[in-house]
């Protein structure tokens, strides 16, 4: 279902880096930008106490946050340079406990479209070193063409 | 859609506080409960700049979280005293930016179950003291009979 | 939730019409446009065996299509003279068995939007004259501003 | 993300097959149930008017109805032989339009469990004999061990 995807904005990169680190919940909750391609986006959030729902688990809403941001920057790497990225909708579907020390999120692209753009997110969480599959999101976003990706 | 549901178990309001102040990702956001009846859940948060995408705007992520809480514990309202309320999916449509100082999720039962019960949250932004409608969500939620709703 | 909604295009009923009689399929059903205002469609569908699952009730593909069409066509009235409304997304939830002898669905505008649309449907079962809601979805529609709604 | 995975009863094949025959609504439509595998399902659907919706394509309907049944009977397939499924919910995206002379629906189990099972469905339309991906889905659904697959 993946398909190798060209780029419009060559410095695409820079553009997901640069908006992600605009996002000031990124920050808070830990999360990193781990690898950026042409459709694809890698998120990492490290376990810490503060994200946890009441078993000590990452709470699922933190997993619904990295999958929607990992299908978002992967969308947003086919973007044109002049544009912003919003999420329309997602659905997640919570397959396994949120247990572990890391969670790794993985957007695709499986449709790029010039206004709409829809991809998968699969969110493994990672416990002494074993990856397991905890999450599956889909993920729908709106190219905003002519808008500016910062506060006005 | 909505009816007068009555709960199992009489101590459903101190149920629902204590998981939910177990949740640690609640208070790191800075999220308060703020009315459950039978039901129903209603959830405040304020806004601060580490809850931000990249306008300024809360972010989706902080959206979704309180959209699937509220449902989940206006699910848990009606559970029976030794059972877990867990999230099987959720899907969220993001309808305005969340612009403004306050967020308010209103959770409600819509089809009560013994192993499910469906739910509908509303997501409102609060500017300048008027509220806005900025999301909708259906979430699935799952009763754990007879697990603990604390780590093991 | 709903707003009394304005149409742009005073001859939206007789668009709706139209566009509701060219799709074969919903004479294949059997389903009817029962009524139609400024975002707010109501199908009816009377059961037939052929509309049938494994064990006799209405097939949730049947109760899925009038769903999204109910949506569909809230949307529609909003839209614009020339335009073709196009479903990007919905979500179904089945809460009880369709076991009855007509189904009705009725759709909602939530957002309108000059692109996206957002509604919400409620689909009923009627058995020996008793109404039971036996689905939610939430629908995603895109407008195609000056597409035709009929074939090229 | 696919496993092989063990069936519990030997007789799956036959389980699959039969429930499919008795949902009157799949050879309304002409559908074909093509393979079987453990967590597995393929389903082929021809064209012809009736399931057309008002561009002349495959109605949003009718691709939601396989990508159901494919889900469902890709976990039904991984089910014990005196259990029946149930569709929790799902939810479609419609990637392009449904313009070809055949659907084939592809659904395969993701996560299976003893009582809810989650499954994605991929669904693509054949144009003179090309395949091209119009669809895709997130299915939940439910055993419902001890019930008979029949009518009562």
């Amino acid at each position: 279902m993946t398909e190798p995807y060209t780029p419009l904005d060559p410095h695409y990169v820079e553009r997901v880096q640069s908006s992600f680190a605009r996002q000031q919940f990124m920050s808070f909750l830990g999360a990193k930008l781990v690898e950026i391609r042409p459709g694809y986006c890698e998120i990492h959030l490290p376990y810490k106490g503060e994200l946890s729902q009441q078993h000590g688990y990452f709470h699922g809403g933190v997993i619904g946050t990295i999958a929607d941001n990992a299908g978002g920057y992967a969308a947003y790497t086919l973007q044109s340079a002049n544009s912003s990225v919003l999420t329309v909708e997602y659905k997640l579907n919570l397959l396994a406990p949120g247990d572990g020390e890391l969670l790794i999120a993985r957007g695709q692209v499986v449709k790029p479209g010039r206004t709409l753009t829809v991809c998968k997110s699969e969110i493994a969480v990672v416990k002494n070193g074993l990856e397991k599959l905890c999450a599956i999101a889909v993920v729908t976003l709106m190219q905003m063409a002519g808008k500016s990706d910062g506060p006005e």
